[in-house]
């Protein structure tokens, strides 16, 4: 029973369908006709002009937006627990060319508007000391908490005024905007992100994210960058089809629904033990060793987080007997 | 009816099968049972224990090895037209950090020992001028001509003697050894080659290449490359089963030789035209402007060269109508 | 009695003088009083506003210009012979991070507007090749030919159709003036360059190179790369000493037209053994092997280009007995 | 009267006239006749086979060597307030290709075992995380503390112990080897430093610092490292020669000896004030901004090091009439 990592979770059902469909002979890398539609279909998401660009994976879609964001010769806000800063082996150094993470605290992995002035305060505003040249929130963040529009707008108006570009991770933002109920464009584009990363893979899909730009000046930048960072498929019909599939009657939001619900029954199970709230598909918990020795002889999978933290993560498909199952020895702590 | 790329060609069923039987819960990432099988199976194939990654792109198999053989402030001897020099967008700079493509002259994309000693005898040694540190061949080449176990064991002895590592570009190796009827170790470790791409994609995959290493010690190098590159992909698994799938009952093979038999036909209904001998799955006519233009009034898409040249591509699937009616067509200039 | 190279020479007496005058406490970095002044200096020079900065080396000024006009994904189109391609051990490639070198042909290491269409052409418009963002010209070039303004004028002309950048390689720009008699505004911004290296170790400086950006709104990229690349000496006056002592009463110009009288006095000594027209202070001699070791002997130290033929270098200090001696040599072939 | 930093100073007059006798031709780069003597003048020095290397700038110095010992996908442990962290514009992001700097605390700027510990440990062991490759530190510290022999020896076993390169930041190492009194030889090879960068500029110099490989093996890699960095200069000479005259009859230690007593001058004027010991070249003192203030007013120039905190910094000519008189304003406070 696998509560690891929606990471490890199967594809959902309707994107296989869609990439056995795809199973035809068609024009290479993106010339395709599914490939064609993802401008329109995101723009329509979000009510606005965007530019979508598929790629196979989230460290992709969000180092090559960070690249076009930020020169090698300047640094990047964001918290010290930010999946860039944290678990991609450096890829932002790699894919920028050097530029530099400016590490952020604060609880929850959550980036406060105070925060972000304190660490943009501390700068020196000289030539020997890096500069920041953009923000990066994830939403929802590496603990499971999420941002509402509101805090995404006092933090977009922060960094307009200092000059700072405003990047969004965005591999569980399905789950954000199920937990908060509020728009997609309320947490992006009209309170000043400039390009994000929309996650697909963690949410019933197989091997595509998005990439999305606001600003779309930078589309030709980044399709360049693509092809040079080996992330422009020659098929890339199965990668659109599969992020078409999951934007079909918003199956994006029905997984992330699913698996946010699958995440409040273990909440609900030992409230008195969560490390944190739990807003989105990540659950902490508070547990001794020999009580996560017990969970684990269950046959319950997870993560150890830290001495005495536990990590559970849900996803789509996470329902039924296991969840269920869980939730009782959750309880019976 | 297309001959523009095997890029563009379907999937073969078998790989759909694989990756709709891979779709469980499995660890993420690489950590898989079908990830787990590649090492073992491309060390039965290759008659030696190497190392092998997955990766979704050919670039990505390419300049991955090439960034662990080559330093940034070394060179790399490869042919003018190799792919890595003319179409990947600068990919090769990316990887390694700013290393140097050396370009060799040949005819066919070829690249003789003869060519090669001359490349490196240009460079003086010294500071000042870029060393190389490795050379990279393609087999078979970008204009379908294959290498022969004692070219390449040549090619091999030459770089042992420099010094040079030996990469090769593995895209349609499937083609060459299809062509060549030699084996794969004679056409890689036996005689000298260190890392390798090998090509599944142009030959029946979805989006999963291989990076072979016979030299293994670099495998925990190129481990931590792909992660930083965002190519370690977290359902890995979707790519380990294609390669698997084509592994099988040397479906590979079997795939290569439909797509060099395909071309053999084009070739033996228009000989006197063909710009260079056809020994793989790609075939360069010399045409009027007028007849290629007929030609493609006839239904046939195909890539235009040069001035007064065409190119044909067939694939794993190319047989039947269209290859005849294009056979019939081509007799006819 | 060298001739090997104007980088070899002596500094000039009042350069000399100028660094110890600066021997005196004052600001680090390039805060102090000299450094203060270059800006100025070389806008009257330019008869426009420059920013200028001190930097150590040529291809520290060369490199953090190219750096600034072109991205890593693109390319600069250069002579196979500059400058930057043969001798700067691939520091446009680190500079850049990994932007390409986009090489041209033609006499002299020269580039016509025709060459440079060639190139130009030569790429395909897509994702898959570089697309170059800039043009690099070198005056004198590395064979010793000069630009005229009206050459340098169609260039400009050329980049700007293209959107390219202008870059000026000036390690020898003072021979160029020198031998052209035409105004520094001529040969650059008036007639499209964007940045430039201005020359001075090779004419009687010591350690001081100027970078000049005619396209000021790069000032500050090119300050914090300067500072970035250890090339922010932190007693920087002693090279804009160095550079102000040179500019003073045009000492730069009366120095390359000593290095260049010494070069004709030269040529005319032997005018049927030219490979080229002497028009800097560089002459390029065809001799046989035995004549020479003939010269070599006499104590002439000099620098073996090709077979069959040999460099001499001249420089501000080159008159006297040995250019004499060196002149009858030659005559006497 | 200048306290504001040891760039600032003076060069000695030993070292100006080292820079006058080396005005003469000779071979470019380094192949004259006194950058070939370093090796052996440094090799004498540590007494202990070493190459040498002389650079225009402690950055070059330092994140060639970083370059050379970390590859682009590790990291670096240093102190948060290490100098390649805080003030060389990310340089070692640049040179390395984008390595990380891992951050460690400790008071003064100074790396515990304990420290080095914690921050290797905190490292999980997978390829998500970046792997440290190397430990850098700086004596005399950021804060002017010192490292005594014993705490490097425990540095440089707990470094091999973890296959950790180890850095030394030598910008002040003559202080550092002034106030201990330790041999240079047990504070560098002995306790297993691989590189580090030997400071000439802050200790009478003027554009001179010495990169020193006890790993030699390292050194055609820094040679090329170097020259494509644009820091090989054309005439080298004149950086050898400033270098050769500090080492002589140990003129580099004697000016550390200086400004490490006048430093103790300035620590015995007010003892009670001092943010922590003064053990090289450096002092922190407590005051209220009136005092600064005043101090100011009577001609003393100084750096605001943060909140109630001002930094003098001493150097080789620190020494007479404006010492006593700061010494005197410091008591009188």
């Amino acid at each position: 029973m696998r509560f690891f990592s929606d990471n490890a979770a199967p594809v959902h059902p309707k994107v296989m369908e869609a990439v056995a469909a795809a199973n035809r002979v068609d024009t290479a890398y993106d010339g395709d006709e599914w490939s064609q539609r993802l401008d329109g279909a995101f723009s329509d998401l979000f009510g606005t002009e965007v530019r979508a660009f598929w790629v196979p994976s989230g460290t992709a879609a969000n180092c090559l937006a960070l690249a076009a964001l930020c020169p090698p010769y300047r640094g990047i806000l964001c918290h010290r627990d930010a999946h860039i800063e944290v678990d991609e082996a450096g890829a932002p150094g790699f894919f920028t060319g050097g530029a530099k993470l400016m590490l952020l605290d604060g609880p929850g992995a959550k980036i406060s508007v105070d925060a972000a002035t304190a660490g943009f305060d501390l700068v020196r505003k000289d030539v020997h000391q890096v500069q920041p040249a953009a923000l990066s929130i994830t939403n929802a963040t590496e603990y499971g908490l999420v941002y509402r529009a509101g805090e995404v707008e006092a933090l977009g108006r922060f960094a307009k005024e200092r000059g700072l570009a405003l990047h969004l991770d965005g591999a569980r933002i399905a789950n954000a905007v199920a937990s908060t109920g509020e728009r997609l464009a309320d947490l992006t584009w009209r309170v000043g992100v400039d390009a994000m990363s929309f996650g697909f893979v963690k949410n019933g899909g197989m091997n595509a994210e998005a990439l999305i730009l606001f600003s779309t000046e930078l589309a030709d930048e980044i399709a360049v960058r693509r092809k040079r960072a080996g992330h422009l498929l020659s098929k890339g019909r199965f990668l659109a089809a599969q992020i078409l599939a999951l934007l079909e009657n918003d199956l994006w939001l029905e997984n992330a629904r699913a698996a946010n619900a699958a995440a409040q029954t273990l909440a609900n199970a030992a409230p008195q033990r969560l490390v944190q709230p739990v807003e989105a598909n990540e659950v902490f918990v508070r547990v001794s060793e020999a009580e996560a020795a017990s969970l684990r002889s269950q046959g319950f999978d997870f993560y150890d987080w830290g001495p005495g933290e536990i990590r559970f993560v849900t996803s789509w498909d996470s329902q039924g007997e296991a969840l269920g199952r869980l939730g009782e020895a959750l309880a019976a702590l």
